[in-house]
C-alpha cells in the first residue's frame, strides 16, 4: 500500500477499528493472559487481527465481539502514540507476556523506534498496543464495520510456526458503502465457483486424488475447450504452432534458465529409482527454448511461434489450496515468441489483439493495463544487465502508448527475467483480477544461447515473449464462473439447448431434433426421462442450459418453435431454420 | 518359448550359434581367464551372448569373431550332454573362475540335475558350457548366421549388478532368409524413427531436458492431433465426453487402486516440502473412478464413458530409453466405459470398430487378436475372484466370436485387474506390434465401490472397460513412421501441399494460392525463398510433402495445375477445383 493510499481517512479507519477488536476480544476472552497477540493489519475492504488463545472462536462469536466494538466506539475514545526505546519497548510486552510483539520488536533494526498507540476510553479502562501509527485520533472520525469471518492462519505465514486465529472485519466510510459491500459478498457467496462447479457439474475434488488437484467431467471439460480453443484458433491466424513438452524434466534445465536457484523449493521434486533428480515443470518457457535451439535458425525462420495449453505444477502450501483459485496442477494457455528485435512489437500488438478479443467475448468489458518493472534498487533479483532491463520496459511503454491505453507502473513487480504487462479484469461484482499477461524476455535466450543467422550470416541474439492469456485456465474459470453466476455464454456453455419431452410419444421426435442440432454443430442434448414437464424444466433451470425446448403435441405441431431463454418468462418464438441461425452466430461470434 | 518351439530345428541351430559365439569369444580374448560367461539364449530371429571382460568389443570386432565361428563350424563338431550332481558342477565351473555360472547353478533347486553341453571339434580343442540342451549334434545341421551388434547389458538385467557386453547375432535356415532378414534390417536403419523424426523436423530430444522426454515440434504436434483427433471424432459419435485429470495424485488413491503395491517400483514419486508423498500417475484408471465417483449415478446415466488424451509416466531404467519407442513420459489416447453387466458387449464391440477403423486409415491391413488371460496357477498375481476372472474371459471369447476373429489365448499375460483382448498390427517390413489393447476389469470398481442405482432403487455393481487406441502415441509413431518410412498418409502429414516460386514475380500468386488451399481446409505452405527451383525441389523430397507445385510464368497462364506427387517423375494434370476435391477427399476419408 502505498503511502497515500495510508494516509487516507478510510485506511486510519479500517486500522482503528483493527485495533478496536483486539481490545474486543481481549475483553471478552481473559486479556492478555490468555491472548496472545499477532498482528492487525489493514487489507482491501477491511482488516484483519491474529490471536493466539486456547479458546476456539467460531463465525457465530462474531455478533457477540461486534457488539462489545460497538459499545467501546459509544463510550467514546482517544488514539494516542508513544515512543520507546527499543530495551523498554521488549520490557513492556514481555511484562505483559506477548511473545510475538516481542518477536516483531526484535526483527527491527536496532536503532528504529518503537511506537506505541493507546486507545482511551472516556468510561472505562484502555489498550495500548505495538504499532506504526496512521489512525483516526477520535470515535468521531470513524466510519461503520462488520466482522465477516473467522480463519486459520500461519504465524508470519509460515507453517512451521504457531497457527493463529484470524477475524477478519470489513470497514467503510458510510453505511451505503458498507451495505453495498455486505449485498456484493453475499451475492459472491451464491454464486461461488466451488458451489456452481459441482451444481453444475464442471469439475470435482476427490480425496484420494487430494486438495488443490481438480478433476475435470466432460462438462468441464467442454467448457475449457471451449475457451481454449478460441484462443488457440486465433492464435493459429497469426502463426503460431503447436508444440508438445513432457511434464517433467531433468535438473539441468532449470538450473540454465535460473528456475533451480529462484523457485527451488516450489518446484516439486521428482527422484528415480536410479537416483536421478527431475522436476515437474513449474513452467513451459524453458523446454519450449528446446524446441527452438533444435534447429539452426535463419532470420528467414524467424518469427518462430509456439503455443501449448499444458499443466504446470507449484508447490503451494496446503493451507493455501482453495476451490480452482489456488491449485497444485496449473493449466496454463501458454505462448512463446523467438523473434527479432524489430519483431517484438508487431509480434506484442498481436497477442494484444487476441486478449482484447478474447476478454470481449468472456464478457469483461473493461480491461486495466499495468507494467511490471524491475526495481533499481534491487537489481540482485533480476537476471541481466540493467540497460536491457531499462531498453525493455521502454519498448513496453511504447506498444502501450501506440494502444492508446493508459497504463499504471509497477516497480518491483517484473519477472526475474522481465517485464511484463499485466491485464486487469474487473467483474460483474465490481472486483479486480490479474489476468493475461505479457513478458518480454532477453535474458532466457541469453541464458539458453539462442540465435538466428542474420542476412550477413552471423549470429545475431534473438528476443523472447511470454504470453499466457487466461494465464490459469483454473483461475481464470473460477473467476468467469462467478462473473456470470455459472450462466455461462452460449458459445462456451457445454450444453446449449435441452429439448425436453412431454410424453412418451413425443420421443422421437425429441431425439430428431436434437440430432438436428447436433449435426449443425450445436451442443443439445434430450431429456426424456419419465419425471414431470415442471421437474425437467427446473433441472435445465438448475443447470443454467442457455435454451430449453418443451416439446409436446402442441409443439410438433406448431410452425415456429416456441425457446424458453434460461428461465425468463416470455418464450421466443420463431422457425427452426432462425433459431438455428441465431445459436450459429452466437457461437461463431462468441457473443458475450 | 514354449516346448514345441524349442524342439524346433531353427531354435536348435540358434541356440547352437550361441554356443560357438562363446566359443569364439573365449578362442580371441583370452579364454575362460579374461573372459566371464553369462548367459547366452535364443530370441526372435537369432540369439545373443553376455561376456564380462576388460577388452572393448566394438562393431568393428564382429567380422573377426564371426570368421573364427565359421572356421570351427568348418572343421566340424560334435555337440555332447553330461549330466552332473549340483556339488560337482560348482567345483567345475569354480574351478573355471566363471562366477555367473556358479550363480546360476546357485540359483536353481537343490535336487535339480545340472547339464553341461560340450561342443568339441574335429580338429581343435572343444569347449563345455552350462545349459538346459536343445542343440543341433553336429555342424552339418546349422543353417546360416550373421552377427548383427554389440550393446551393454547388465547381469541379470539388473542395473544394480555387474555391466556386461552383449553380442547380438541373428541365424535362418537358409541363405535365402538371412539375405532377406539382413535387407530388412538395412531398410529398417534407413527408416529408423529417430533418424527420421529429426529429419522431417517431428521431434527433437534436448540433453538439458533428458533421454526419454521427446519434445514435438509444430509439425510433429500437428502429426499426433490429426491422429488424436480423429480417434476422438470416433469416440465421440460413440458417446465418449472427454475428462481432465491432474498429472498427480496422493499415494491413497493407489492404494486403494492396489497399483501402489504392484508397481511401487515404477511409480515417480513427488514429495512435497511439507513432507507429502505424492505419484506422477502411471495410468488414468484410478482417477477416472474419481469423475464417476463424484455424482450418484441411476441406471439412465449408464454408461458413462470418459476419453482423454493425457501423458503417463513410468520410471524406466535409463539404458532402456529407445528414440520414441521406449519413453519416460508417454501420451494415451486413454479411455473408461463405466458400464452395466448387459452392457459390456455392446461397448466392446464400438472400440473394436474404431480400432479396426483406425489402424486401416494409418495403412495397417492385417490386424491378428490376441487374448491375455490369467494364469490358474498364480492366482496371487492377480485381484478378484477367479470365478470373476473365468466369466470376463468367456465374454471375450464370445465378443471375438461374434466379430468372426480368430484369436490366440496368451495364458498370465492379463493385467492384474482384469483380462485384455490384444492387438497385433504387422508393419511394412513384417514386423509384428502390440499396438491396441482393450480391457474389461470388474476389480477396479470394486475396489473404489463404483455402482448405480437401477431400475429396483438398488445400488448394482458395474463394470469398467479400458480401452487405449493407439495405447502410446509415441511408440506408435515409432512404428508408423517406420512403417511407412516418413512418407505419411496425407491426412495427417503436417505440411499437405507445399507451393514453390520459380521467381520473385511469382511469389504473389503463391502466397495467393497458398491462401487459397488454406482456406479450404488444406495445410499448404509457401516455399518463397531466393534458393533455386532444384533446392527447394530437393528440400520438399527431403521432407517428403506429399504434393508439391512449382509456380513459374507457365504455371501461372496454364489451365490446368502440374502437381509432384512425393517425388514421382509424372507429374498431375488437373484443374485447381478437381485437386482440390482430390485432396480434401483424402483429408475427410483418411486414406491410408
Amino acid at each position: 500500500m502505498s503511502i497515500s493510499e495510508k494516509d487516507s481517512l478510510i485506511y486510519k479507519q479500517r486500522h482503528t477499528f483493527a485495533h478496536l477488536l483486539a481490545w474486543a476480544v481481549l475483553d471478552l476472552y481473559g486479556g492478555k493472559e490468555k491472548v496472545k497477540l499477532g498482528v492487525g493489519p489493514v487489507i482491501d475492504n477491511g482488516f484483519y487481527y491474529d490471536f493466539n488463545l486456547e479458546e476456539r472462536i467460531a463465525v457465530t462469536d462474531l455478533p457477540k465481539i461486534q457488539k462489545r466494538m460497538k459499545q467501546l466506539m459509544k463510550n467514546g475514545f482517544t488514539m494516542t502514540g508513544n515512543e520507546m526505546k527499543q530495551e523498554s519497548a521488549l520490557e513492556q510486552v514481555n511484562k505483559e507476556n506477548q511473545p510475538y510483539k516481542a518477536e516483531l520488536i526484535n526483527d527491527l533494526p536496532d536503532d528504529e523506534k518503537i511506537t506505541f498507540y493507546t486507545l482511551e476510553s472516556k468510561k472505562e479502562d484502555s489498550f495500548t498496543d505495538l504499532c506504526a501509527g496512521n489512525h483516526v485520533d477520535t470515535q468521531k472520525e470513524l466510519g461503520v464495520f462488520a466482522l465477516t469471518k473467522v480463519s486459520g492462519a500461519y504465524w508470519k505465514s509460515d507453517e512451521s510456526k504457531d497457527q493463529m486465529q484470524r477475524i477478519y472485519g470489513v470497514a467503510f466510510e458510510t453505511q451505503e458503502e458498507l451495505d453495498t459491500y455486505l449485498a456484493m459478498l453475499e451475492e459472491a457467496a451464491k454464486r461461488d465457483h466451488r458451489k456452481l462447479g459441482r451444481e453444475l457439474d464442471f469439475f470435482t475434488f476427490s480425496e484420494l486424488v487430494g486438495a488443490g488437484l481438480p478433476l475435470w467431467t466432460p462438462r468441464g471439460t467442454k467448457l475449457r475447450e471451449a475457451l481454449d480453443n478460441y484462443i488457440q484458433e486465433m492464435r493459429s491466424e497469426h502463426g503460431y504452432g503447436r508444440v508438445t513438452i513432457p511434464h517433467i524434466t531433468k535438473q539441468a534445465l532449470y538450473e540454465t534458465s535460473g528456475h533451480w536457484e529462484k523457485f527451488g523449493d516450489e518446484l516439486f521434486h521428482v527422484s528415480t529409482r536410479e537416483g536421478h533428480e527431475y522436476a515437474l515443470k513449474p513452467m513451459n518457457c524453458p523446454h519450449h527454448t528446446q524446441i527452438f535451439a533444435s534447429k539452426q535458425r535463419s532470420y528467414r525462420d524467424m518469427p518462430q511461434r509456439y503455443a501449448e495449453t499444458t499443466m504446470v505444477y507449484r508447490d503451494e502450501q496446503s493451507g493455501e489450496l482453495s476451490g480452482l483459485s489456488r491449485v497444485l496442477s496449473i493449466t496454463q494457455d501458454d505462448a512463446h515468441v523467438f523473434c527479432r528485435e524489430d519483431q517484438v512489437e508487431e509480434e506484442l500488438l498481436k497477442i494484444w489483439d487476441i486478449i482484447d478479443t478474447f476478454y470481449k467475448a468472456c464478457g469483461f468489458e473493461e480491461l486495466k493495463i499495468e507494467l511490471s518493472l524491475h526495481d533499481p534498487e534491487e537489481m540482485d533479483k533480476y537476471l541481466g544487465d540493467e540497460k536491457v532491463w531499462e531498453k525493455t520496459e521502454d519498448q513496453l511503454r511504447k506498444v502501450a502508448k501506440k494502444r492508446g491505453v493508459e497504463v499504471i507502473e509497477n516497480i518491483g513487480e517484473a519477472a526475474f527475467y522481465g517485464p511484463k504487462i499485466d491485464i486487469i479484469a474487473f467483474d460483474s461484482l465490481g472486483r479486480r483480477w490479474q489476468v493475461a499477461t505479457i513478458q518480454v524476455d532477453r535474458n532466457m535466450p541469453n541464458r539458453f544461447n539462442l540465435s538466428c543467422v542474420n542476412e550477413k550470416g552471423d549470429n545475431e541474439e534473438i528476443v523472447m515473449l511470454h504470453a499466457a492469456i487466461t494465464g490459469s485456465l483454473e483461475r481464470f474459470l473460477s473467476v468467469l464462473i462467478e462473473h456470470h453466476a455459472g450462466k455461462m455464454p452460449v458459445w462456451m456453455s457445454p450444453e446449449q439447448v435441452r429439448i425436453i419431452s412431454v410424453g412418451e410419444s413425443h420421443i422421437e421426435h425429441v431425439n430428431e431434433l436434437t440430432k438436428e442440432f447436433t449435426d449443425a454443430g450445436i451442443l443439445a442434448e434430450a431429456d426424456t426421462g419419465n419425471e414431470s414437464v415442471g421437474k425437467k424444466i427446473r433441472s435445465s433451470a438448475h443447470m443454467k442450459i442457455p435454451y430449453v425446448l418443451v416439446i409436446g403435441d402442441k409443439e410438433i405441431g406448431a410452425d415456429n418453435l416456441s425457446i424458453r431463454y434460461r428461465g425468463q418468462e416470455d418464450l421466443l418464438e420463431m422457425s427452426k431454420a432462425d433459431f438455428f441461425d441465431k445459436v450459429t452466430k452466437e457461437i461463431s461470434e462468441r457473443s458475450a
